[in-house]
């Protein structure tokens, strides 16, 4: 086996002086040597080029952005990860950034926190850009704005602040949610609950608003709509209560797919059989909704599409008028009753 | 309701020069009021703080970092986040290198690409330190070296090289290989399985190590080892697999959770009961362990005190013998047969 040189640490990093010193040239023609388009001869580059090699050299991304003022640092501001589908966006983000030769700051944004004071410390790592996942933004829109006067785009995802003009880029979530009720009236529904998420978020808002306007021109509203949050254990629990109250839906809507999973759990605990007894749908199509011991029929979000759309906005900021939906996308599973 | 400015973006950033001339100080002031300890009078130092307030201005964190050496970012390199391990880890880790007043720049490595050029990339932003989650190193170990006459502190995450002395963190997985077969044995299993993860990874090969192990030490060996991936997918597959191939094992230890997950539903599928017929124990005790439709008896990894741990020795990185190891714990449920 070839000896194998520790990973570890010498006290300072290698300068381009050790590069220069090294190659037996000058400091600016180091510098020259990884500016493309710089006047240099070829074998002066070689060397330089070798010499770097040599001694683990990189030039610095961050001291050249000083200099052309594109970082090529996006920070992403996320709340919690419980809910999959925000790893997988998550994922994506890093993913088509780094294709565009950029990079992912993640920031870890702490509900009790001003959003203001995330971005702010966002700011001062010199990004380009900052795309903020649904966090409750609604009860600190005003500082938001303040952000705009320094000048970097800050994008909403999935999310919109009703009233204001903020760059937004969502899925279509109130056409989402009257899709959701046509699902279900189609499958024979007359009694139909939705389980919601936190009612502060627009995504919560939006669904619901979709959902009881298509049943109200059904001549019906929902039984019952409970809120809570995104998560499995809510959905459990919302469900459990549902029952314990003697309300029984013959169909239910999940504020999301991680929340319907945990309906569909709870379901299966009461003894209830879906889809015989009682639908279910969800919205979002995280991985796990495909599972052999889910097959959750739900309202898939277009990621891949909104992602490159929000990627396409932020790096040609245009005022906003409005947030940007795109469509989700119904994909039939076996948690709703078909109807032949 | 108030109006709320557009965010939207103006074509330059926000300069000292433009807060000096908004405060009518000097550059020199503006950089010495951002400077903690810089002597500047009480009074001017206000002035600038809200002239940098009016206009959005933020002191460079990137441009400091070039004159302090310590740009406060950490990279995380991650392959894909299938396995909801790794957002837990992620999300956990940003959240600490935040409350030590840094940041986390996440960078999605391909596992196609060469684990060098990754870090290589990482390195041009100045960062402070690597983490390298688990991803096939095994391919590529003599490049990796190279990194370290860069002087940046590249550190393992739950996994190591055998023969290598890189820094590395990681869970006992050895050890937690023995424990699960002891549980099993305990439980008075007698035909036993290991459902495998990617093979050439050292999780996998050192759970095995280690069940196969304390096997022997009882006169035993699995009655089945195949290896795959650290996917739901896999977990499925594989208990179909040995079901099609007639063999049945009154105990399997998954190789992880979410695999040990893909198991439990594949035997559900196959109406084989648990832990009556068939004992199931996995590793890694992440959040869906916990569900109601699969309380998964586990090894749990200690998180919090594994990274802790990492973001020490990346604090103060001292040469490596060997990888740093924290035993995991056991985690009962309802998934493996108890014997009174």
């Amino acid at each position: 086996m070839p000896t194998f040189p520790q990973l570890a640490l010498p006290s300072r990093r290698v300068t381009s002086t050790d590069v220069a010193r090294e190659a037996g040239v000058s400091q600016s023609a180091v510098s020259r040597a990884f500016t493309p388009g710089a006047h240099i001869s070829a074998p002066t580059r070689r060397r330089v080029l070798e010499a770097a090699q040599r001694l683990g050299y990189q030039p610095n991304a961050i001291a050249r952005s000083l200099v052309t003022q594109r970082s090529g640092i996006v920070a992403l501001i996320v709340g919690d990860l419980h809910n999959p589908f925000y790893p997988q966006a998550l994922s994506q983000f890093a993913q088509e950034l780094e294709e565009q030769g950029k990079r992912a700051l993640l920031i870890i944004h702490d509900a009790r926190q001003d959003v203001q004071e995330t971005l702010n410390a966002a700011r001062s790592y010199q990004i380009e850009a900052a795309i903020v996942f649904p966090t409750r933004l609604n009860a600190a829109p005003p500082s938001l704005g303040d952000v705009s006067r320094g000048g970097v785009p800050v994008l909403l995802f999935n999310r919109h602040l009703p009233g204001h003009n903020l760059l937004s880029v969502a899925c279509d979530n109130f056409a989402g949610g009257r899709l959701a009720a046509q699902v279900l009236l189609d499958s024979g529904a007359k009694r139909l609950a939705f389980i919601g998420g936190d009612p502060q978020t627009s995504t919560h808002q939006d669904r619901l608003a979709g959902f009881t306007e298509r049943l109200s021109e059904a001549g019906l509203s929902p039984i019952a709509a409970p809120a809570g949050n995104f998560q499995y254990d809510w959905g459990v629990q919302a469900t459990l209560d549902m029952h314990a109250a003697g309300e029984w839906p013959d169909a239910i809507f999940g504020a999301n797919d991680i929340v319907a999973i945990g309906v569909l759990d709870a379901l299966r605990h009461l003894g209830r059989r879906v889809p015989e007894e009682v639908s279910v749908i969800g919205f979002d199509d995280i991985q796990e909704s495909a599972r052999l011991s889910y097959r959750l029929t739900t309202i898939r979000q277009p990621l891949e599409q909104m992602i490159a759309d929000a990627l396409q906005v932020i790096s040609d900021p245009q005022p906003a008028s409005g947030p940007r939906l795109h469509p989700g996308e119904l994909i039939w599973r076996e948690t709703v009753r078909r109807t032949l």
